[in-house]
């Protein structure tokens, strides 16, 4: 129920994720051979201050079943799907594998008021939620397929916590980073956080560069990707403000 | 023709659903082992005020033909498309079945105009709406799975009206109520509204009470769902309302 | 790599054509016998002013494979991907077959701002876009599927430009003329934007009044298609509104 | 409940149709405009001789709802599946609208074999089916997407008969007629019988003829389309047999 | 690892299943409310002698990941996947959770032949099978989507066994019975084995007494489903069959 | 509209590519780093003696248009799809992109019974046939996802030939070697056939061995894959049925 892998995170290098954004991301994670990191068509829910940047704990949803998954269910406090909100530990984000079954919601208003009660960093699910509305106006991401008012009962099973899962057709595994922000999700393979980090800022400061260049009538010839003396006046310029700051 | 259905729906009732909302909702019709209630899917258009709630008038798509499915059919004003939307009462909801095909619109703003000026209380299709943008600002609650500006006549045919249909893989007879709002539209049997209303309406009321515990800090367990003692402090604060009202 | 397309494009069939709306053009192909011109599924991003109008340049992509489709294939500034936005004119529309693929991006945020600086009238594609924060801040029409944050590198291969493709279902060939709005896009053949770009401003003049007696509570009859008395007073109110400026 | 279209069906345009085939059959639908005729995605199974033609009987399934589609509902024998399959007649094919949902069968081995029984030219659905080994085995066409086991009461609900119905994607009205063979399923509408039942067989003769000298080493150029040269020698060919018969 | 409920499997419950076929034994399960027991879109492979009928081992998959999903995983012979299929006892049946994707293989031929050496009662997913040419002639029942010959690690990674999981979109517990036929799978719950499994075989006997009727020419009223005369014609034959014997 | 590689394929190497099939070269290829090489969702239909191996020879269909994908087309000879058929080598393969667009047919009788007068390969696409039946009986590999009897110019319009396409999700180049058995097809790029080929066969002989020595009785421990005991003794085999030869 926990996660194994023993190396911690090091907040620098998910302050620096959170600054690069996942285009980039994506782009440090290929170039490593991973082609299949970000969880494609989610939709970006609440109200947060940045982009959202935390460590996985998975919840795994199967096929419910009529004759055990009634509303009584949850009389038990330590229902799998209610255990996992309130075992979400500061920073963490809830990643429900919801088999990208949509027509039942994965969870509502109220357990994600919770998780941000908790001080989740995000929730992200393959499926949809309820109650979106107040969802929305919630200071915390959440990512899901989109909205539906049948109770999770109706087609989903909480089953078991911190395991690997599916989600959105990617590998979740617990303690895995997620970064999101308005392109959607994309998982970083722990031991993969500190190898990207801080290149994926600097490369999202130089595609800073490039774009203002761009912006301004540059061609791609040159500027994207930068020649040597594109990259030279990017070194000036950082230097520049570097000694201005 | 007409909802052979005799039992009038009660005003009552109607307001407790919408106070009550699509969530809520669901799970009362879950308890009574209905589980297949919600039409999936749906995005909501238009700056109504408040839910969409009133009584299901049906109309039936079937796939066009393109010997018979061409532009002078409308020369004909009782064409079923139009008959549909000028038989609509006040109160009532057009259901359109478009057989999930979104290629082509099922309806434009003219239509929906005219829906509004014979205060119709909604619109739901699980196909596409054209003029898009226009049918955005009505003051009419309107839900489709989208926009397209292909007439309908390239894929759909008109064909009956107030016959009992499959929208959104829900089935919805002319007759039974429909309830919308942020998380998209439930269809409620007729003869269950008198069942479910008010017990609606109450759940929705406990759960605000639940909610506002749990943002301020409650914890899942004793509080959602509510033991004895959370019950009695929202007893207690409920008669504490009712006494300063 | 060129349009072999003689004819010139007027530019006041295009004005007429952005005045009309792709529902009304959709319609006036639909007369024609083109039941297939509407690109379903697409969503408007950027704050351009008023509707996208433009001829197409096409861009043709294929599955991607992982020996030929890596980062430095961009260190070629002559790359497909970068050519096609360098070839794109004032007023062209560059449109990418994505195959619907929208698991990793066609686009980013640089070359949309290049495509912009360009002058070029807006972009198309059936797939999706990174960077789309920054993308939905241009003042230029787009139209993709969705955001991707994943390169395009992990699923594409741009092969061609200016060959007929395929774009969400439709058929565009190199200098068909591509309409956009808030319902999505509409392609029309190049030789018929004279025959419709008039007979569509027409039809949605019209259609706008029509609009308006249908919310001052006209019924359809008589109205919608309008009758000998309708048509009437619609030209007499033209020809006022004509007097009068 | 009846098909109110009084033109009666002439055997021997039926039994031309029959020598065609449903690949001559869409061809010649499609010289008179109609591109979508062909239900798609349908498997054959039984065992008949030659191939299906007959008129459609239509039934039609929405979504079942759990409160009424209980096992009791088959006790009354007017229930509408049990009704729709007493009232086909010889030669009558039964075509179910199943909206294309196949997880719960539409029908089963009993009812296919009442409907042999009645001397029924076929059965056609967009859904599945269950008992498939005992089907496969009747001298009946049958057309399905594939089989399911579970009770068509679980996901559909038979609401009534002989209406006009979407069925794979076409609309078949009742008294259509439907022509089957490895392929699947064309509907024709009645209208067209007699005008393209023998032009239909004509070409079936003609590419059997056109077939013969391909596989004979004759290139295309001339040969498919025939050319006047290939046409004369055809009508040699046949005057040829005829004089021989 | 292990299934935790204690109760036996009776040997004659799993005899009477396997007479009584998956369309008998899903409407048994239905009449107990349970609607979503069939696993939907599978095709039986193998040459088995009559139904599959044994207990669920499950295998879990989650998608792969390029860094930790290579070739030499299987170097391991503690590898999930093949761990899985050295556990399966006689008489069980592995079932893989493949999440619905085909594009690689769930496993092949040599893991099949393995299970078969196993005296393993069968194999299901929801996923496809490379080398299946070979595995089509094993004497046993194997289900799948269908095929495909890429390695399962291009997609798949297994991660657990025996533990629940979701397959073709149904919950299927350790220990679950799976009863296989031409029509496809069904999943029953292991405590209402011993529920339906008679009152099943019952029905089927009784249904084929019906269809032999029907075959003969009798008319669905009175015999499907039987009235009082049917039945007492049914229990006649049925004891001189008895006493016959 | 030529293959510009210069490099000829050695008869050798195809030899040893159909000894192996798709299972073994799926694996060669993923060894190099290739996950999405083979076609999926294919069928195979035909009667060839053994398995497919050939050089791709590609043609691209795009969306048709009614106003010009008419059946006259095909008076031109020099038609892109019948050109297409005229310009397929000995041992070539032709392949069809039809964007998966089965409701119409890629191709019918005729043209096949040309590939195989012209002693073409096979033929591949990722839409369906027409005269399925036909097809069928040819001794001529032909994969596709299955029959649809509306012929092609109703939802294809064949544009060009020999550039490269997107087949069933796959990159394919003209020249590239395809291998198609019972599991479907494999695309080879043709710069990695010298490489894989004999490694292929190797492997394919070896996995024959372990086979039977897994039919048996022998456990996956040691065997699968071979330890040093179980390489040797492939080796001692193998040289003993070279000795023996």
């Amino acid at each position: 129920m926990t996660d194994t892998r023993a190396n911690t995170l090091d907040p620098h290098d998910l302050a620096a994720l959170a600054e690069a954004g996942t285009a980039t991301v994506t782009t440090q994670l290929f170039k490593l051979g991973l082609r299949n990191t970000f969880l494609a068509g989610l939709r970006a829910y609440g109200r947060p201050e940045g982009r959202m940047v935390g460590e996985a704990f998975t919840l795994r949803y199967i096929p419910a079943r009529e004759d055990i998954d009634v509303l009584d269910v949850f009389d038990d406090y330590d229902h799998p799907q209610r255990l996992a909100v309130e075992s979400v530990g500061p920073g963490q984000i809830l990643v429900v594998d919801s088999r990208n079954e949509g027509r039942a919601a994965s969870a509502g208003h109220i357990l994600m008021t919770r998780l941000l009660a908790r001080r989740a960093a995000g929730f992200v699910t393959d499926g949809t939620l309820r109650d979106i509305a107040g969802i929305d106006e919630l200071t915390m991401p959440v990512y899901a397929t989109g909205a539906a008012a049948m109770t999770n009962l109706a087609l989903h099973h909480a089953v078991d916590l911190q395991v690997p899962v599916g989600c959105a057709g990617v590998a979740v595994y617990p303690g895995d980073v997620l970064l999101g922000d308005a392109d959607g999700v994309v998982c970083i393979p722990r031991h993969l956080v500190p190898v990207i980090a801080h290149p994926a800022r600097e490369q999202e400061e130089l595609e800073a560069f490039l774009q203002a260049r761009v912006a301004a009538g540059a061609p791609l010839r040159g500027t994207y990707p930068p020649n040597e003396a594109t990259l030279r006046a990017y070194r000036d310029t950082d230097r520049a403000s570097a000694a201005a700051s």
